[in-house]
C-alpha cells in the first residue's frame, strides 16, 4: 500500500480521507488556505502545509504549488476529494509525469467525460440511453433553434463545461431559447474558459438517481446500486439516500448494467459515479459521469459495508476487486444531509463565527464535518460545514433517526439550512418516497411562503 | 405502545431511552438531583422533575419521590435503565401494583435473582453449569472452610447480595479464607444489609462471557448471542465486545441454549443477560444473571440490528417477539469502551469541571454520552462519562475504527481513562482476542509500572 498521501482538498472531505488513511497506516500530508489554517483537517493530518491565499484561485487550485508539496514531502500518491481539481485532467496527467500515483481515473478518461457532449455521445455509442438532444454543440442560437424543432420543447440548455448549474436554463421556445443562449453562453465563457452550449430535451418530474461503480485496473467492474438524490436547492443535492425508494428491482439492475456499460467503453478505472434521471416510468437516460468520489458517498457505504476511500486507494495501487457483483446486497437504508452555512429561505451563504455547535449520538448516526465548535466558516468556499448520515433497517427507520437527528443538532453563531432540512425530513411527500427534482421548488419553498 | 414514559435514572442511559422513545413517539419523562440539572438527558426530556439531594440515596433511590412524580406526570410505564432501582423487586412490585407498567421482568423473578445463592439453585435445577461451590449460603467461617476441603482452593468468596465486586476476594488457603470471610461479611452487612456469603471455585484464566436473552410474555425468548467483557478493571467491565474472539461456534450455540434454559426455567421476560465464566476449554459456567439491560448493550445491537430499548417496550407492552432464532445472525464485529472520570493508573474516580470535549466522528462510531463539553462530572456517581462503539466487517476493522476514535478523542479538565483505553486497544494481547479477565492485571499494570 501507498506510505505516504497528499490530499489535495480541504473540508470534511480531507478530515475523511485521513481517517481511512490513519486506519490503513498511510501517512498524511494536507495543504491548507489562510482562511483553513485552522480546520480540524488540518490537525488531523501528519503533515501540514500551508498554501497561501484564500480564494481557491489562489490556493487550492494552485497546481504548481501543490505539486512542490508533494514532491517536498515525498509522498507516493494524491487523492483530489471532490470539487477543486478533483476532475482537473491536467492536473492529473501533471501528477504521473511527476511519478506520483493520482488516486482516480486516467487523465484521458476525466478529459472526455469532462466535456459533457463527448460524455453523451461516447456513451450513446455504449449503448447507454441518454437524453434526446443534440449529439454536439451547437454553434449559435440559430443553429439551436433549428435543433429545438426536432427535440420539442421544453428544452434543456446546457453549457458543454458546465457544472453546479451554471449555464443551465429550461426554455419553452424558440424567443426563450435565443434569449437565454446568448445570455448563458456568455456566462459559461466567463466561468469555464468554454461559452459552447447543447439542448437536451427536458425530462417531466425527473427523479435524479445516480449509480455508484468502481473498477480496478486489470478489466473488473462493480456497480454499488444507486443513491436518490432528487431533493436538490440551486441544482445541488441537499439530501441523499440510498437505496432510492422509487425504483424498481429490475430497473436497478439495468440502471446498474448501463453503468457498467459506460465503464467497460470508458476502460473506467476507480471509483465514479454515472448519473441519470429517470422519469416517471422508470426509463432513465445518461446524464453525466463523475470520475471521482461524490460527497454523498457515505450513503452508499452504510448499506453496502464498503469503505469507498479504502477502495479507492486499493485499485490506485493495483489491487484487484476483492468482490464479484453477485456477492454485493443492499443492507437496509442510508440518507445523508448535508450541513449548509445558509439562510434557509434564501438558500444564500451565511458565513460567519460559529459559537457552538451540539452533534446529536447515537446509533447508526454518523457525522462528517469540516468545522469544529468554534470554526469562522469562510466566505470562500462552499459553505457546508457538515454531513450527517442515518442508517435504519428500513427507510422509515432511517427517516425516524434522522429526523431524531435534526431535532438534536445545534449550530449557533450562525444561520444553517437545519430549519429546511427539518421540514423536508418531516414532509409527508419526502416520507412517500417519491420525490422528484423539483421537490424543493414546489413543496418547500411555496409552502414556506405562505 | 405507550404514551408516556418515565426514565428512573440519569446519565448516558437516560439519553439512550429517551432516543428510542423519541423515534417510537413516546412522551418522556426524566427526573434528576441537583447535580444533574444541567445533564443533556434532562433537557432531551419532554419533561423533567427534580428530585432534590445529591447521593443516590436522597435522590435516584427515593421509591416514593419516583413513584409520586410517575403519577402526577400520569406516566402508563417505567424504564428504569441500568444499576440504581433497575434490580430492585420492591421497586417493580410498587410500579405494577399503581397500575403503571415496569419495563423489564416481574418482581419475584428480579428478587430470585437478585440472591446469588438462590440464582445458583435455580440454575442447577434448570440444568444450567454452575461453578462448583456452596451452593447456600455459609453459616459462618467455620462452615465456610469444611466446604473449602470439598470444592478446593483456590476458591473465590463472594457476599450473596454482591455486586460491582463489593464482598468479593480470591482465598488460597484456610487461614486466608477465615480472615477474609469476616472482613467480607462485615463490608456486605453495611453495603447490601445482608451479611451472607458463598463459595466458588476460582476458575483459572477465565473469560467474561454473557448471553444477551430476549423473552416475550407469551413464552418465546430469543438469545441475541454473546458479549465477551474480560477487560475489567476493579471488578468492573470497561472494553466489551461482540462476538466473543475466544468462543467456537459451538460453543455460542451451547451457551445460548443454556441461557434459554434459564429464561425457561425462571418464566424469565424482558431483555436480560446470563453471565458465564468461560475456562480455557471453552467449559462455560453460570455467573449471575443480570435482569436488566446492561451498559455494553450497544455491541449486540451493532451486531444484530436490534434495538434493545425498543424491543424492551414492545416486549413490556405486551407484543409478541418478531422474529425466530433461525433468523438472527451476527453482523461483523463491535467494540465499545467506556470513558471513565478517573486516574488511568490508580482507577480512582476523577471527577470536576470538564473545560472541553472533541468526539470523533465518521463511519461506524457510535457514542452515547452522559456529559456535554462543559459539563461538572459529580463526585456522587459513577463516574463513566461516555461509551465510544465502533463496528467493523471484522474484528480487526472494528478494532483498526477505535483504536483511530481513541487517538482523536479529547476530554479536558478532568483526568479520564483515555490513555489507558488507548494502550489497550494498541496491545497484541488483545488484538489476538484471547483477553481474560486478568488482562488488566498482568498486561496493563505491570507495563505501565515498568
Amino acid at each position: 500500500m501507498f506510505s505516504k498521501l497528499l490530499i489535495a482538498n480541504r473540508g470534511e472531505i480531507a478530515s475523511r480521507i485521513i481517517r481511512t488513511c490513519k486506519r490503513l497506516n498511510i501517512q498524511t500530508v494536507a495543504i491548507y488556505s489562510e482562511p483553513d489554517e485552522d480546520s480540524p483537517y488540518v490537525k488531523e493530518a501528519d503533515e501540514a502545509y500551508p498554501l497561501g491565499g484564500s480564494r481557491v484561485h489562489e490556493s487550492y487550485l494552485q497546481v504548481d504549488k501543490v505539486l512542490d508539496i508533494a514532491k517536498n514531502a515525498n509522498v507516493d500518491a494524491i487523492h483530489p476529494g471532490y470539487g477543486l481539481l478533483s476532475e482537473n485532467a491536467d492536473f492529473a496527467e501533471r501528477i504521473q509525469s511527476e511519478g506520483i500515483t493520482f488516486v482516480g481515473p486516467t487523465s484521458d478518461v476525466i478529459r472526455s467525460m469532462g466535456s459533457k457532449v463527448e460524455a453523451r455521445s461516447t456513451m450513446k455509442r455504449a449503448g447507454v440511453p441518454v437524453i434526446p438532444g443534440t449529439s454536439s454543440s451547437t454553434k449559435d442560437a440559430d443553429a439551436a433553434i433549428e435543433a429545438a424543432s426536432d427535440i420539442g420543447y421544453p428544452i434543456m440548455l446546457k453549457a458543454s463545461a458546465g457544472g453546479g448549474g451554471i449555464g443551465m436554463q429550461v426554455v419553452n421556445n424558440d424567443e426563450e431559447l435565443r434569449k437565454a443562449y446568448e445570455s448563458n453562453a456568455k456566462r459559461a465563457q466567463m466561468f469555464f474558459g468554454d461559452g459552447t452550449m447543447f439542448l437536451e430535451k427536458k425530462i417531466i418530474n425527473p427523479h435524479h438517481i445516480e449509480i455508484q461503480v468502481l473498477a480496478d485496473q486489470k478489466g473488473n467492474a462493480l456497480y454499488l446500486f444507486e443513491r436518490e438524490c432528487s431533493v436538490q436547492r440551486r441544482h445541488q443535492k441537499v439530501v441523499e439516500e440510498a437505496p432510492s425508494p422509487f425504483i424498481s428491482e429490475q430497473t436497478r439492475e439495468k440502471m446498474g448494467e448501463a453503468a457498467l456499460k459506460a465503464v467497460r467503453a470508458l476502460g473506467y478505472q476507480n471509483a465514479g459515479t454515472v448519473e441519470f434521471l429517470v422519469d416517471e416510468n422508470q426509463h432513465f437516460y445518461f446524464l453525466e459521469m463523475n470520475t471521482r468520489l461524490q460527497v454523498e458517498h457515505p450513503v452508499t457505504e452504510e448499506i453496502t459495508g464498503f469503505d469507498l476511500v479504502e477502495e479507492q486507494l486499493r485499485i490506485a495501487h493495483g489491487e484487484t476487486l476483492r468482490y464479484k457483483q453477485s456477492e454485493l446486497t443492499i443492507h437496509g437504508h442510508a440518507i445523508e444531509v448535508r450541513v449548509y452555512a445558509e439562510d434557509p429561505k434564501t438558500f444564500y451563504p451565511a458565513p460567519g463565527q460559529m459559537t457552538d455547535m451540539q452533534l446529536p449520538v447515537g446509533d447508526h448516526i454518523r457525522h462528517e464535518l469540516a468545522v469544529h465548535s468554534k470554526s469562522f466558516v469562510s466566505p470562500f468556499y462552499d459553505p457546508m460545514i457538515a454531513k450527517c448520515i442515518t442508517w435504519g433497517e428500513t427507510r422509515e427507520d432511517a427517516i425516524e433517526r434522522m429526523s431524531y437527528a435534526l431535532s438534536q443538532y445545534e449550530v449557533e453563531g450562525i444561520k444553517t439550512n437545519l430549519p429546511m432540512l427539518r421540514t423536508v425530513l418531516n414532509h409527508d411527500i419526502f416520507k412517500q418516497g417519491n420525490i422528484t427534482t423539483s421537490f424543493v421548488e414546489e413543496h418547500y419553498l411555496k409552502e414556506e411562503a405562505k
